[in-house]
């Protein structure tokens, strides 16, 4: 009869390993430091994308121009929030929040806002290819198509990072579910 | 020391539980078949949302509508397969490729192929939006626009389904990776 108190992963009858040995200590902190690049990344190409799309004349008149604002604004909030979470989690050896609950909300996020962002860059992409070809917007203000081009480009690159960030986080929530650690034992 | 043999997971000095005990077969057969549904919902809606597509008039006009039509096609093929796949491990026990790489294929492929879904209907809905706006298309060809509607929400409810089919085979992969088995053992 298992206790009351097993964690998912438990081995009955065996002693277990302490709670964080040093090298999944390690680990962790490895895998962190490599998340708080990814969120940095991520960021700043976000806001960059969201600042070139911004300062082009005459993106609000098109639904797609504004969705690729949107969309890059959020994710550049959104990734500046977690290279701080990321940042306390280093520094005070904490997460934010509690941590099952950090790890769904990183997962979670991140998937959602990954299928944003590639959304918004797919419609700025077709508006953007639609506006050289049929309106001859480019031969008029050239300036604005290299504009839109560049943020599509900045956004996709910041949606990259964001993709990789989102198979880490999926990977920690399910060994965190699995093993009640983020990372197997190292025996 | 551990033995060359140990999977990651393994508990040195203790009893291993069988491979797959009665409660993990009965598991791995209950999320086969929600898979397996899975997989059928989102062929059936992606096969539709083409058909819809390509029998509009003049989809063939537009990049966006075309590209509409490329994914979903995609994923209805790539549904077909893994319903197939499905079938095939249920019926014979065993997966179609050797088990690990099964599970990087069904993942790397749910994956992207989410974000290639979520692309083209963002595209889509985008020219169609403008096509109501600006061009007056619907005025003149009201059918064309309902189709084009019509096929685009279509692909996004059978995105949905891959989108849920990610999270779970991200969970068994990460499961798999951790334990050796897909499914955490119940003791």
């Amino acid at each position: 009869m298992p206790s009351p108190n097993a964690r998912p992963g438990d081995i009955i009858g065996c002693r277990q390993p302490p709670f964080h040995s040093t090298v999944s200590i390690q680990k962790i902190r490895r895998i962190n430091s490599i998340l708080l690049l990814l969120r940095l990344l991520s960021f700043c190409f976000t806001l960059a994308s969201s600042i070139f799309v911004s300062t082009s004349t005459s993106w609000l008149d098109s639904d797609s121009f504004r969705l690729v604002f949107a969309a890059n604004a959020i994710v550049a909030v959104y990734s500046l929030f977690q290279t701080s979470a990321s940042v306390h989690e280093i520094v005070r050896e904490s997460t934010l929040l509690p941590e099952l609950l950090q790890l769904w909300f990183d997962f979670a996020h991140d998937q959602v806002l990954g299928y944003l962002m590639v959304a918004a860059e797919a419609a700025g992409m077709g508006e953007a290819v639609r506006k050289r070809r049929e309106i001859d917007t480019c031969t008029v203000d050239n300036n604005f198509c290299i504009q839109v081009y560049i943020a599509v480009a900045l956004g996709f690159v910041g949606f990259i990072f964001l993709a990789i960030s989102t198979v880490v986080s999926a990977f920690r929530l399910a060994f965190f579910l699995l093993s009640g650690s983020r990372f197997p034992h190292v025996y």
